[in-house]
């Protein structure tokens, strides 16, 4: 107690500027805390706007941040009331920890409690802290915010629990079950996590929807979606649902937030069916109501993810993987295009920032 | 059938173009058919817009049509395998009857039926009838969608029992149930009476929105609403919670389609509460997606009524009377703002367009 | 500090031996924490059963323990976070509260939370104190298992918010809504507080059954339902049926666990209707399981109150006395037969374990 | 209409009496109307328990009935309003038609419909004929009563998706999806098929439960079950929750109707799990209904099947096929363990009736 341990980090200080710092690390204080020593991170879209932008809709960076929110690692210290996990075990990091007492946590969805603590998402009240992120040696969690990950389950892939629960998150709103007809709009980590999800969740077809050839081809290849659909070039709705053997897709998972995309998806949608609206382009758009009335569909507005959602995207990770890497029907290790060491952090960073052609990007801890 | 019955009718020829025609009266064919005398008719604003536009949407008048859809009558008689009613009962007049074998009848969802038959809407196939209206003397329907009276129900009433299940078909899409929090969007008929259905279904509270006070004053007046908003004068989103005492809605009915009702009520909802579209404004709408997504509303297209609207209907209607009138809590017969006899049809017709505080006009059957 | 405040409390010690004992009174340990002065608490049938049995299945009694679960009172002091209440407020006392890490607890379910720690429910873990029941002076609460009580709702009403949330819970698991024919077993008083609730959530028609008259009137007079049926004298389930205006109910809430009741409400059930387990005999029970799967029908077990219960049973009582005691459409009052003053704790459950018309007996708080 | 088509059919006259009988074929009656060529026909147990009984419950043989209820063929005629199958196409034939007009049908729960017609079960009105088999050459359909099998999809696969949309009607009230911990009890065909369905639907582990161990590997060779447990040899629940790696079910589905697995279902589940009835034995059961409601289990009662879940159960083969044979997940194909011509369709009823470790029997159409 006299010393106190280093904790390297990763710091984001203010636009274009991240550094490496040492804090001190955090010591189990509640009981039920863990200390996990972090092992694998992935680099989320929402790091790099902060990078790019400094600022995310209303959260604005104002003061210096540990980044980092898509981890993995080893169970290094427990507190004394901590009974599901052990030291040296595997696990992904929850990494949002909601008010314990809010109505919204009590009620399931702790994703819409105001009182939310997020992993490397600025606080800006002034004089209190940024949340800590991720990307350092040591982070603490409540024992009930970490998953231990199954032997089929590797710390990589643990690191992509956090994106896979989002999927995981829309597809559980828009109830997608066995047999059904599913369009997902966008093909960046998050429109393929999320059909590699509904295809899992026992999808008959799904038709994946992008501008980039690239980024269909993808889907193809790790096997998350049965047909493909280019917005830009395969001409509107009409040919969308040509292409998915003229079948009007009854659930639509809307991984873009861009206009046109949710007007295809309206358009296109069965009768009754359901649309989940995950991606988030941070502004109004022209919406096509009277088709959306007529047709009686649904419209899931879906934030992040909440109560079983990170069970179950392990366990889609575990039931993939069951017979072996070479039996599994998703290759959800295809997505991981880049790995870094910890020390070559900022260069993940950048490599990101410039696009071509990154998935997802992985960070080691530091050693 | 050497002889057949005449069958004095009310006919929109084209636009601006009503005449009185009598028709031969339909015969039972089949061994379900019903034969009901038609005692009450009210007006609709969609029977208006045909009037004065000649088409709704893809709907377009071609050929003369019956009007009305909004009728109650009297059985007058009934196919051999009839059983449910019997010749002299009071009824309410379910106005669209869909293919019996399509995938939406057999789900229950019936009102997506693209093969739907609906009274005094306009068919475009050429060579094919319009289907007929209900402003006639004897009008033909199978049994099953025919809604006894009950002895607290009156024919007028019985005439409301259409409108009524719009209102009653959003509030179940919407799930409102005991406790909900309200707000209603519109204090035209159609909102009129989805507020007092939410209030009826035990509803905490119900703020009905307008930009007309006299609208709004209807609203309590009839006991339909606890609160109103006038949406022009009263300010914004923020004024409309504070006008509810400082309460954000977790249920909003939107029986209007327009823009700043619809914008208004998604920044006005509370987390993850629920949104019905009843108003239909024939167009898109600039629509706040992120706001929406991030606090995880629902939004439900509702389109007409579906199974056992029209049997909820007439249940708000004889559970609110069945004390007596001076005790129901509701007060629904002040909505009838005009009667007319058949003969004044045209009249009738000529009022609700000019509009001047008409709220729901009826129309005696023909004598 | 130096000197702790005395805490007068009812005590059962063991079986038929029930004595005052002054404690310390509980202080503030957690911020979120709160203590309450006690000035209302009914006597539940569960108090009766340990001072006559000492037991329930798996709960003995075997160190003394402070009795009393149905309780109102008087926000005496806050811990330094508390927002939602403040001294002086009237609040009801959700007398169960789980651990804040569990699943049940993340999920809403957290009346299934084996850590759940219950006031006056023995514990039978050796070395560990019973948890302190609220017949007591002070009593400490979490903020958020408080409620607060409108003006409408008297602190005689909040000490029955705890039975009242038990037939809210069961209406809420049978989806109890406007319209439903419901059937309640047992008017006694989670009978009719049942039966009440139902009413309240917008029953069309509620019949209760019972095997003693007097009883079943009550039901009638507090307006808690709309048909009564003495099993023992009327028949069997057909009569029921008769009785109920031949309509067979399609929600039946159960408060016997008696196996006749259970049967007879199986079978006259409607196809497709929802079953509602709330009484709990304690033992198994011959049950009529074709007739129950070829009817499709859905049993719900239904234990205690979770998520949401006691805000929607203070709903209850809000609306139904927001006109007035006069206009209330519940006498709610009425149930209410016995009162006692703190001092005359034991012949108050001494009046109840005898029976004779008892229905609902509140003890005041110590002065 | 001059010469009938003869129709060679096997009929059930009274107990242990079958005989090849020729009748006229039916002929297009409704424009809807569809004439199947029969190809494939399963034996189901209920076939044999009239055989051998001469009724089940209320199903009293009282005049002669043809045969079978599960069936595949080819279109051989059409009415004119015949839009969704054609001349030559290989359907499966759902074998009950209920009432179109029934509130029943309407809401989608057609197998409630008190007027359903169905295949081989008598009818005991005086008077009227028995509901026509399907074990002729010929058999009368209205159109969306037939589903078309896709190209992966066998004739006697066809055959088989009657007693697989019971497993998919059970799976559908439980709503078991990904990532459910699922006990079937019974492996025999419906218990197989149900279990399947469940691992097709994405359950995590699905344990199956019987009293023969041949049945238990039957179903562990097809992949139907992840887990098997012998419930005579085995021990009490606690062991099977022990054989299923120590996980308590969350979905139970019961395919005996046999006391003592439903109450080994019951203390085995997980608090707030779903339990589905689908066995009959014809009785009433002891039941544990205090753990049920402790734990607050929900019980579904599971009637044959009714919207929907024949297109489900035709899915679920399609799925499973689509990458081949040899690719399958699921080996349906290992069930069917007899094949007899439709002359030998005595000796197949003898053969199911002896027991011999038949699982599904087929028999061919007539020639």
């Amino acid at each position: 107690m006299t010393s106190s341990t280093p904790n390297p980090s990763l710091v984001l200080n203010k636009i274009d500027d991240i550094t490496f710092e040492t804090y001190d690390a955090p010591e189990i204080v509640e009981p039920t805390d863990v200390i996990v020593e972090i092992k694998k991170t992935g680099i989320c879209g929402s790091d790099i706007h902060y990078y790019a932008h400094g600022k995310i809709g209303p959260f604005v960076l104002t003061k210096p941040m540990v980044l980092g929110h898509e981890s993995s690692g080893i169970v290094s210290k427990v507190g004394p009331a901590v009974t599901t996990v052990k030291v040296g075990d595997r696990v992904a990091i929850e990494p949002g920890v909601p008010s314990r007492l809010s109505k919204e946590y009590k009620s399931g969805k702790y994703n819409l409690c105001p009182h939310m603590c997020f992993a490397a998402t600025p606080n800006s009240t002034e004089g209190e802290p940024n949340p800590p992120g991720t990307l350092c040696k040591y982070y603490k969690s409540p024992e009930d915010f970490l998953v231990k990950l199954p032997d089929h389950v590797s710390l990589e892939l643990g690191a992509m629990v956090e994106p896979l629960s989002v999927g995981v998150h829309a597809c559980k709103l828009g109830s997608v079950k066995f047999g059904d007809k599913v369009a997902v709009f966008g093909a960046g980590p998050v429109g393929l996590l999320t059909a590699a999800t509904a295809t899992a969740m026992g999808a008959a077809k799904v038709i994946i929807v992008d501008i980039f050839d690239n980024k269909l081809q993808m889907a193809k290849d790790i096997g998350a979606a049965t047909h493909i659909f280019n917005s830009r070039t395969g001409g509107d709705y009409k040919d969308l649902i040509a292409a998915f053997d003229g079948v009007q897709p009854n659930v639509v998972l809307e991984c873009t937030g861009a206009e046109p995309c949710i007007a295809m998806g309206v358009l296109a949608a069965a009768p009754g069916g359901r649309f989940v609206q995950v991606g988030n382009a941070g502004s109004s758009v022209v919406f096509p109501i009277t088709e959306f009335a007529t047709k009686e569909l649904t419209l899931f507005g879906s934030f992040r993810y909440d109560n079983g959602d990170y069970e179950t995207a392990v366990g889609i990770f575990d039931k993939n993987y069951e017979n072996g890497k070479d039996k599994a029907p998703i290759d959800f290790e295809k997505l991981i295009t880049h790995r870094f060491k910890f020390e070559d952090a900022i260069t993940a960073y950048d490599t990101v920032r410039a696009g071509n052609g990154a998935v997802k990007c992985l960070i080691d801890g530091p050693l």
